[in-house]
Formats: structure tokens, sequence, C-alpha cells
């Protein structure tokens, strides 16, 4: 100010009063937006000196480069309207890499264009609003970063990604992709009333996609826990694309009271947004889309008291019971706290399903019939009550005349005006589902609406609270509609805009790869390709002997194959080194080649730890013989898939060995494991074992398919006097196969419960395969 | 408003203006307040026409007389400024008595006046907002209304007197009193989403007496229930008078979330307000008093999530555990949604303890030692956590140097500031809880205040709130105070006056009766008299022997005494009617008298039903013999007392019988049993049978002394072998007893988890006493 009053003095009187005037208004002015202090730093110490010494409107940038082995506090006071910034010199050039992380603590600071990669926290978080329980972050915000692939090297070890304490804290318009390790990407904590009624603001998010984990604990987001599941939340989730987000059953785990999940889109992701504990949620205006070809992708899973489900749009999902588009549970009478809870109070309304194959699913999880296997304690036999149902279409373009799955009595369910285009075949067919006949116009990809409003809606209790559609148009007593949508819609309405959500720097398109084909005639050839060539490439062997003594490690994508299919080239492994060691990210695909080994090695090995990510195995028309297993792997590591087709397996100690998950928690080591048109021959031990044990309903649960093969002379050392073991496993397909003088009691125990059963395989002296209705596993809660 | 114009017509020009003006105020004036009818209704047909025909503003004015067996349906949609009033034309001239009920469905409806005595409910509420489903309460109210022993005449079946559905009703002003039935006397409704966020008001009543119940569900008021726990009530209950209510552990039981208590007295009241269920409630400014004699008045009992317990003033309080001043519960870890969830997140501050033994109870409940009789899901071993205790203040006149009773380790509590006026030797000492020397000024009964304010308060998250202190001056960072008061306090300020609560019309105080003492000589006049006499009188009976053969009727209080102590006065009883059949309200004192039966006829018995209400029997320097029961009771029967003391019972097949609860649902025939200085001779079978059964936690559970008595030849028929059945009762004084010549395996069975132990009884030849540590008894919930 000093500056300004020596410029003005020698202005005359004349002017004096404009002097004044214009000094006042420059005053006001310096009083709303302090003087912005942007402070550049190149070091730890320069970035926590000037943490130190900031003040509202600092803005403190990260120089360009790498931000190596670093972990941040960031603290401070500023003000609504002058925060103190964390900010990237160049967004997209400053790295977080390493054991690094990043903790908030104060009010009104704000952090952006962070790119986390190359690295995992050392902490329990990568990103933590707060720092300790004497500084905890409020209004603080984290804007336009990226977090990706920042896993934990070890599937077992629990982090969260952003971790929320405090109050009117924000993430918003982040990239957040690649958490294979246990725990939920987000994670809202509650405990302490200094958390409570936060109203988290988490809104444009682009969470990519989220591979399965093989386990239970892999959320994208949980809000609050049991234990804190009676607080007043109040977090905010908005406007964000969930994209394949696969972790496992539960997407959003809504574990507090007055959640909001307004306009939300999940796209291809094998979950449900799930209202796992606490009450009053409200679900609104959310998109769900499914494709044709997925069992996995769910909608919204009711539990509790007093949700409202309202404008949410379902398009093509195929899932059932606890994936139903829209999944009512039983709850458990008097139910433990991290258990299931009665539904009641529940609210259902303006709600549009297109070609989903059954909407409604009441009394998802009755499990009355496991009574002999389960505690009273986990018997879910308490029906929805006092929940309405109402204002719902349902459009299908053919067939979808099951709008109802109902596993118990739907008798608390009060059904007023929902609409269906085809005759209701269900089992239950009450009044207020009624068949008409109506059209949609396809708008836009996936976005189909009626030709006309259906202006026979219900109102209900409160019902005048459902304002808007879908689309934030409103919803008057001239103009309203059965379901999420009032027409007239604006020509150019998206359902799915992928440019909306995440950061405003960071391209989540790759460059297309065009894979090469490369010519190898030497192991030594064979050696120097498989480090050097790019994933995707093909590697394609002439004919002949190639010896090998030292393992291949794969780590990418590659293919090895013969040119010659009817003279298939064969690898010898002489030493004990494992024949090809899996590394996290490795896809191997195995092709017309012929594996031999020593007796001493294994064929195909993942590290011993450090599993970071997952592989696949891929054998097709090929021939693997003398080895000690086909498959060992680590506690730990996880394929997604394993297959075997039109192959042999002979003369190997053990076959395939997915089971190093045993302690029983709802682990296991491969999400897809396929087995068809194959030959095993003269195993000595399992020809294979795939293991998850306890009792889990958070992920798919392993899927097995054992088609068209043939066992002959397997098993004869098998300590369990069992030929194929896949205990836990919940999707199986046994059939077609031939089991020919295999020295077991028993080829294989399915599971009644899960729908498992033999079909049409041939036994010739080789025991039996059992058949167990339900399996007793361990509780895990 | 024709009216007017035609009368205003004939004014001139001139005064035009003037006219229109006048005009408008009148119409704007007409507006606000509409024609108030006032109906005067005789007759039931009247009323119910008048009730459907009743518009905003409307009094219907029930005459003065006695209502019988009238169910009034009061319905209508009155406005905030215009409500439909039910009055009575004279209050306190206006009884609803008999078969009666009233039910108010619509909004804006208002009862006043009305006094319910003489009868009973058929249905299960006296008083209900709401109707039906359809036609349920909003914005109603019931005000200077009295309910007075309008109870069950079985004490098993439930009844509320004033159910809350609906929103936004009030209950004020009330005088309610006398339940002796099964069911809270309030009950607050939340089953649906049109029942929450209530807002109902419960002010300035005066809850009369409510007797003990001898059995759970006595509540005097209750907020929700365990299944709709998690559902947000804001029920208001402020500025009510609880006085003397009796009816078991929980005076009020609030079982949902945000309800709050402000403001109450609390006067010798055996129970607590207790947070049973739900959460984050307020409990502020509110007073429990004690006396010198009593261990079952209680205060304040703490379990679940984040209430704050401000400002509140607790007098001479000898309570423990469950009936502590404190007592802030263990829970059971997960625990199933009707039992204990853990305490987190309290707030205890700024609370005055004057003359409590021992302030704080921390882990009440805990009951780790009962693995061995009690489930897992009933296992309280989840200690209080994220709890702070600070700024309270204790003060002792006297002893009282046991601020903390811990009954496991106090781990989770943060005490801060807290103040002691002598030392601290409780196992516990936190530092925060600091032994200072101040004085304290008796300002009026009951009222002392520290003559300084202790300005060394902690302010913890969110204390900034806590603005007032209990007379509601402000609390300021210059005048602050630890403790629930702030200095200056107001000279004639008074912690209880009863004047204050309840109806503008009804007067608690009875005339006070001087007892008559009558002299009788003969049979005939004892008859006669005993009919006759007024509650209170003595009948005064001439040496001699009166043969009876039919039954003496005590249905009020009558002492029957000998004039001659020497020679005392013999009554033979003839027939096989019960000597003296004990009705509701009955209260028999026979004292130095004989009584003698034909071994055919009981001397003393209820009612076979109808119990209504208890009964009181007292046996001094008495002589009992030749009956079939000493005393026999009917299910439902409650006894206060039953006392026999210096008397001689003998030659009977059976003695005291209080053993007709036995469904264990927690019930049990009397309050009190005190057998002292007698002598028990010849009695074939048990000599006391005194039960209760159940695992129930809500009663004072019953009180056994047994003092100085000499047990000889008793218990010869008895089939279990045992001379005194006292299983399940709690308290138990078993004491300088003699027993002789018993031919019975087991004189007692003591209860050790309980603090029972035989002390100081002489055995002869008559079993063992036998100590069970923990008591296997039947699960009720």
């Amino acid at each position: 100010m000093t500056y300004i009053f020596n410029f003005f003095t020698q202005f005359n009187a004349k002017n004096k009063a404009l002097f004044f005037l214009s000094v006042l208004l420059l005053c006001c002015a310096c009083e709303n937006t302090p003087t912005v202090n942007k402070i550049t730093v190149n070091t730890e110490e320069e970035l926590n000196n000037a943490i130190t010494k900031a003040t509202p409107g600092d803005e403190i940038i990260l120089a360009n480069g790498a931000w190596k082995d670093i972990q941040i506090q960031f603290y401070g006071t500023g003000t609504k309207d002058a925060p103190i910034v964390l900010k990237a010199e160049t967004p997209g050039d400053v790295f977080i890499e390493g054991a690094s992380n990043l903790q908030i603590g104060g009010t009104y600071l704000e952090v952006r264009d962070l790119y986390f990669k190359n690295g995992y926290t050392p902490t329990r978080n990568v990103i933590q609003f707060g720092i300790s329980k004497d500084s905890i972050a409020n209004h603080c915000k984290v804007t336009h970063c990226v977090i990706e692939e920042f896993t934990q090297p070890n599937r077992d070890d629990t982090d969260h990604w952003v971790e929320f304490w405090g109050r009117h804290n924000e993430l918003s318009n982040c990239y957040i992709t690649g958490k294979s390790n246990f725990g939920p990407t987000i994670m809202v904590q509650l405990k302490g009333n200094q958390h409570i009624k936060n109203y988290h603001q988490i809104i444009n998010n682009h969470f990519g996609p989220r591979p399965r984990k093989g386990g239970p604990h892999g959320e994208t987001m949980q809000i609050g826990d049991s234990g804190t599941s009676m607080a007043p939340s109040h977090t905010y989730v908005a406007n964000n694309l969930f994209e394949r987000c696969n972790g496992e059953v539960e997407i959003i785990s809504s574990k507090s009271n007055y959640n909001e999940f307004r306009n939300n889109v999940f796209f291809e992701s094998e979950g449900s947004l799930v209202l796992r504990h606490g009450n009053y949620a409200t679900i609104d205006g959310n998109v769900f889309i499914g494709n044709d070809n997925s069992e996995f992708i769910g909608g919204i899973r009711v539990i509790n008291t007093g949700h409202w489900i309202t404008n949410n749009y379902f398009y093509k999902l195929k899932g059932s019971m606890f994936r139903a588009p829209l999944a009512v549970m039983n709850g458990i009478p008097k139910s433990p706290q991290n258990r299931y809870l009665q539904v009641t109070d529940a609210v259902i309304a303006h709600n549009t399903y297109v070609d989903c194959v059954t909407p409604f699913h009441f009394s998802v999880g009755s499990n009355v019939s496991q009574s002999d296997v389960l505690p009273k304690s986990e018997i879910r036999s308490a029906r929805p009550t006092r929940t309405t149902v109402a204002n719902n279409l349902i459009f299908s373009h053919e067939g979808g005349t099951y709008p109802i799955k109902n596993y118990d009595k739907v008798d608390g369910v009060l059904f007023k005006n929902n609409i269906l285009n085809v005759e209701n075949k269900s089992d239950v067919k009450p009044k207020g589902i009624l068949t008409k006949s109506f059209k949609v116009n396809k708008i836009s990809d996936v976005l189909f609406v009626p030709t006309e409003n259906d202006k026979d809606v219900y109102y209900g209790f409160d019902f005048e609270t459902i304002t808007t559609d879908l689309f934030g148009n409103k919803r008057t007593s001239e103009n309203n509609s059965v379901g999420a949508i009032v027409n007239p819609v604006k020509d150019n309405a998206v359902l799915v805009d992928k440019t909306k959500y995440g950061t405003d720097w960071f391209s989540i398109e790759k460059e297309k790869y065009e894979p090469k084909t490369i010519s190898v005639a030497t192991n030594q050839e064979l050696l120097e390709h498989i480090k050097s060539v790019n994933s995707g490439d093909i590697l394609s062997l002439k004919s002949g002997s190639y010896a090998m003594d030292t393992s291949l490690v794969i780590d990418k994508k590659v293919t090895i194959t013969s040119q010659d299919k009817n003279n298939k080239a064969e690898l010898v492994f002489t030493s004990n080194h494992t024949a090809f060691e899996m590394n996290p990210k490795g896809n191997l695909i195995i092709e017309d080649i012929v594996l031999r080994g020593n007796n001493t090695q294994d064929a195909f090995a993942t590290l011993d730890k450090n599993m970071t990510k997952a592989y696949n195995l891929w054998v097709k028309n090929s021939e693997i013989s003398h080895f000690k297993n086909v498959l060992s792997v680590s506690k730990g590591s996880f394929a997604d898939t394993v297959s075997v087709s039109n192959s042999i397996i002979k003369d190997c100690i053990r076959g395939i060995q997915l089971n190093k998950e045993t302690n029983d928690k709802g682990d296991y080591n491969a999400a897809f494991v396929y087995i068809t048109n194959s030959t095993f021959d003269n195993i000595n031990e399992t020809a294979l074992d795939y293991y998850r044990g306890g009792y889990d309903e958070s992920t798919i649960g392993g899927n097995l398919k054992l088609q068209n093969n043939t066992f002959t002379n397997c098993g004869k050392d098998s300590k369990d006097h069992i030929l194929i073991k896949n205990r836990g496993i919940v999707n199986v397909d046994f059939s077609n196969n031939t089991f020919t003088n295999n020295p077991v009691k028993v080829i294989a125990v399915l599971w009644g419960e899960k729908g498992q059963k033999p079909v049409d395989n041939v036994i010739k002296n080789s025991g039996e395969i059992k058949v167990v209705q339900n399996l007793k596993l361990k509780l895990m809660y």
C-alpha cells in the first residue's frame, strides 16, 4: 500500500476525492484478494520451508520432474477466498514416485495437478486429509490429480489411496486407477465427532479400472465402517465416472448415514453401489451401464432403513442376486452391527430399466436353507418391509418378461404405478406393476426414452420432494412421468460423456500399439528378444529344439508360437529354475509349442512375493511334460486368467496349483481358470488345486470351466485322494470330461448351493464326483 | 361480511375512506381469526356429529359429567392459528371413564382439560396421536389433561397411555400417574417415514408416581424401539417432573436418534434416563434427586454413540451399576441390534454431583466373568472409547472419596479439568480429576453452588456449543465455570418447584386423613367394619375367639390388632374360603392376632385375576397356623411388600408362595419380602417360594430379607427337597437364621454373582445352603 500512496500524492486537490475513492476501492480489493506469493520449490527442504511460511493465498509450486520418496505434510491455514495452494509447475510434468505420500492438515488448503505413479505409499494412505489427531483437515481440496497404479507390491498389504478425515474436504476432477491391493481406493473415516457431518465432496472424478482383486476389500469407495455406521456422514458423491471398477462386489460401500450419490455413471463395473450399513441415503440420477456379456455388472443393493432411490437409469444389466440391477436384501433379525439389518422404509421410485434381464430382486441373500451350516446370527430371514416401489419404468426390446425375482415372500413392499412393456411372467404379480404398450426413442447411445410421458404417477408420502428427473428437468404436476426421464428431452442429451470427468490435463487414451512378429531361431535369440520386445509382440519360433538353462521372465504381453504348427518348436528346460517366471502384468500366450522339463522345475511360476498386479497365462495347442508343477504360485499372487486349451499335459508331479490363499479370508489366486479340450496323463498328485476359503460374499468367488478334457492315470499320490480340488470356488462348469483309470477316491467335490453339478462326464475306474449342498466355511466376521 | 356491508352503507361519502380502511382491517382480522364456534355436546352422537362438522377454530365442548365407555376419534383439519379444539366444559368436571380412549387424526387438533380415571383402554392406547395408517396426526396437541390410574386390570396386558405417531405433536401440562401394567406410559413410534424427524414436544408435564411393576416394560417413557433405533426422531422432552417413577430401571428409554432431554426434574425415581438405543442425544440441564435411603434412584445411563450430557445436577444419588448417577456401559462387540452397542464419542461435561456416593461408573455391565452362562452375543466387553469427561464438579459434604467405579479398564476416556473437593481414592486416578479445595453455598433446598466459579475450563471439540448453564445463564469466555452452574446465581433459584408442572386445574395434594380406631367385639362387627371403615382405620379386637366362615376382603389400608396384646384375639376360619382376600390396593396390617385355619384354606390369597394394583401385607407379633398356604398369589398379582416379623407360622402345608410368574420374562410377584425374627415350624413343603425367571436387568429384581428366623421340622414334602426357594431374586440378605431338623437336601441356593452369601446361620440336621456363582437364566431377547 505504501507504493500506491507515494504514487498518488502528487495528484492535485481537485482529484483528491477521486484519489481517496480509488484507494478505498483498492483497499477493499486487497482485503478480498491478498497478495499471491508464488513460490517454486525444487527440493524437499525448500518445499517444507515454503509450507512452514505459507500464508493465505500463497501458491507453492513443485518444480517439474519426478519427486521421489517424498512424504509431504502440507499444513497451514488458508481462507475461503485465499486458500494455500500446492501445485505442479506444469500439470502432467510433476511426478510423485517411489515411497511417497501426501498428508494435508489445516484449513482451506488446495492441492492440484500432481501425478502419483511408479510407487506406493509407505504408510496406510497415498493422500490423507488429516495429518494427526491434532492436525485435522477442514475445507481442504485435492483436485486435478492422478493416482495411477500406485499400488502396494503385496496384494495382502492394506492401504487407501485417498482417506478423508475432518469435514468439508473435496476430491474433485481426479483420475484414479489401478489399485490391486487390499483396501478401498477412497475411504471416508468417521471415527470421532470431528469427522461426522462431514459434507465431503467427491465430485467430477474419473475412477478408472480397478482390477478384480480376487478377494474382499477391493471397493473403489467406502464411507464409514460398520463400527461408525450410526454416524451422520452427509458425504456427497456426484458426477463421477466409475469405469470398470471390478475390485469386488461393492463398487461403493456406503456404511454411514445421509450420504448422497447423484448423477454418477457406473460403466461396465463388476459390482454395485451398495448401501451396506447406515441409513437414509439418497441415490438419485445415476446411470448404470452393463453389456451383453457380463453377469457380474450390478446396480444398487439395498440394506437398512430409509433410503431413497430415484431417477436412476439402468441399461443392459444381466446380474442377479447380489449383482441385480436392484437388489433389496433380506436382513438378519436383530442383526449384529456388522451384518445385515432389515430393509425398512425404503422408497424406490421413478427409475428406468432398459433391457435388464430382471430389474427387481427381493429378499436377496435369503439363506434359511443354510441353517445347518450357518449360525443363527447369519440367517437372513427378515424380509423388506414398509418399502415403496413406485413409478418405475421397465422397457425390454425383446424378452425380459421377468421383472421380479423373489427369494422369499414379497409381503412388505407396496408396488404402485410401475409400468412394463411386456407381460409379467414373474411369480410375483402385484397390481402395481402394470403391463402397458409404449414405445421408446433412442436419443443417443444407450439412452432410450418413452415417446410420451406416462402421467399416471403415484404420489406417496414425501414424493413431492422428487422435484426433478434424471437430467435435472423439473417434474411438475402438469408435466410428470413414470420413469427416470420426463419429456421433452434435449436433442443432444447423452448419458455418458467420458470427457466430462477427471483432470483437465491427463489423457487416458493410449496410442494403440500394432504388435510385431519376430522370428526366432536360437535359444539365445529367444532370451534376448523376450527381454527386448514390446508388450504385445509375437515371438515366432522356427521348428527345432531349444535348450534353455535359465528362466524366461514374463513381465508384459508376449506370445510364443511356432512357425510351423505341424512341426512345433520344442523348449527343453535343463536347469532347476522355473521355465517361465510370471511377473506382475505378465501376459504369456504359449501356442503350438512343446515344453519339456527335467522333473526338477516348474513350467510356470510366479514371483515369491511382490506380485503387485495380475498376470495371465494362456496355453493353446501345446504340450507340457516332465515338470514338478505345471503352475506354481505364491500367496498374494493373482492371475486374471489361466487357460489351457487343446493341449496335452503329462508326466508331471502336480498340475495347476492355485492354492496359496489358505488363510480363509475369502481370497483366491485366480479369477478365471479355463481348462478345455485337453489331456492330462500321468500327473502324480492333483491335476488342479484351485482354492478359496472363508465365508465371503463380496467377490465373484472364482470361475472354473473344466470341459471336454480327458484325465488318465492321474492322482495316484494325491494326499486327499482327490484328483481335482476346487474348494470354495463359486462358479464351476464341470462337463463332458472323461476320467479313466485315475486311482483316487474322489474326482471332485462340487457345491450344490451354488448350482454346481457334473454334466455328461464319463467315469471309468476313477472314483466319484461328489456334490455337497452346503459347504461349511469359516466365518470371517 | 354481508352484514357488515349493510350496516356501513348508510355512511356518507366523507367517511368512505375511513369505512374502506375499517373494512380492510376487519377483513384482515377475520382472515387471521375465523369465527369460533363453541359447540357443547352432551352425548356421543352429538360429539361425533360435532367432530364431523368441525372447521378451523371450532371448540367442541364436552359437557360436565362422566363420559363412560367412549372411544373418541377426534379428526379434522385445523390451522396453526385456528386449531380445532376438544375440551371440557369445566376443567376437572369432565371424566372419561370405563372402557374408553381417545384417538386423534388430522392436523392442528387440540385436546384439553380431560380427566381419565376409573377405567382403562379397550385398545392398546389411552390417547393416540393417529387413528390409522391413513389418518395420522400432525401438529396436534394434548394439554392440561389428567390420566390417573387408568390401568389395565391385568398387569400382563400391554398398553401405552399416550402413543405418538406422526410429527410435531405435543403433550404438555398433563398429570399422568399410576400405571401398573405392562408397557411404557408414553410411547413414541417411529415405524415409517411419516413418523421420523417428528420433533414431538413432551413438555411441562408432571409424571406422577408409577409403582414398581415387578418386571420389565415399566418405563415411563420410551422413544422408538430397537427396530427403529436408526431413525432420526428429534423428540423434545423438556421441563417435565418425573416424581417417583419407579416402574423399572428405565424411567426414560431413549431408543432413537437426536432426542433432546432438557431441564427435566427426576425426583426420587427408581430408575434412570437411559440412552438405550440410538445416538446423538442431548441431555442438558436436568436435575436428578435422590435421598438418604434408596440405592435404586439412578441418574443417566449411556449406551451407543455421540451423546452430549451437559449441565445436569445430581443430588444424593446412592445407586451403582445400572443405577449409577452416571453409568457408562460396556458394549457387546458387533452387538445385535437389540442389545448393547459400544459407547463412543460421548461428551460428559459441566455436570455437578453433590453428595453422590460414586458419580462415575465406567464399563457398567461388563460381564466377561459370566462367559460360561451367557452366549458370546451377550458378553459386554467393548469398553467406552473416544469419550470425553470434562469440567464436571463433584462435591461431597462428607466422605464421598470414590468418584469413579470401574468394572473394566478405563482406557478410552479422556478426563479433563474435573474437580473434586476430597481425595480421590478410586482405583482410577486420572490427571483430569483434580482434588481442589472449594466451598459451596446452599442456595435453596438441595441446591448447592460453589462460592466461586472455577474458571479452569477445558475447551474440547465443539465445546463452544455449550453456551449456557443449568439455569440458562450464558457461559462466556470471561465468565465460565467447571460444573453445571455459573455464578452469579439468582437469589430465588430453586431446583424443584412442583407447582410448575402439570395442569392448571388438577391438585395432586390429597387431604390428609386421620385414621380412626374402632373397637370390635364380635365376628359380625368385624365383618361389617372391615367393609365400612375408611382406608387407614384400625380395627381393635377384644380378646377372645372369632369364628369366621367367610373371606375378609381387603381393598384398602386396614390394621387388625388386639386390644390386649397379652391376650391376643384369635380368628378361627372354618370354611374353605381364603381367610383374607387381598384385592388391588389392599394394605393389610395384622398385629398381635392369632389366625387359625382348618387346613383347607389359605390364610392370605390374592384375587385369581385383575390384580390391577399392588397390595401390601404386614404380619407382626402374630401367629398363623393350620392353613394350606400362608400366602397364595395369582399370576399377574404384585405385592409391594410382604412382611412377617416377630411371628410364629406353624402347621401349614406351604408357607409364603410368590411363585406364579413362571414364564421367565423377568416378572415376579413381590418387590420386597421381609421375614424377620419369626419361627417356622412344621411347614410340610417350602417355607417360602419367591420366583423370578428370565435374564432381565431392567428391574430391581426382587428383595428378600431373611433374618433372625428359626425353621424347624419344615420341608419334609418339598418336591425339590429345598426349604426356601428364591430363584432369580436379585437382592437377598440371608443371615442369622437357625435351621434345625429340616429334612431337606438344600436349605436355599444363593446367587454369588449378585453378592449373595449366607451369613451367620446355624444349621443342624437340615441340608446345606448352596451358593451358585452364575445362574443360568433363560434369555428373553
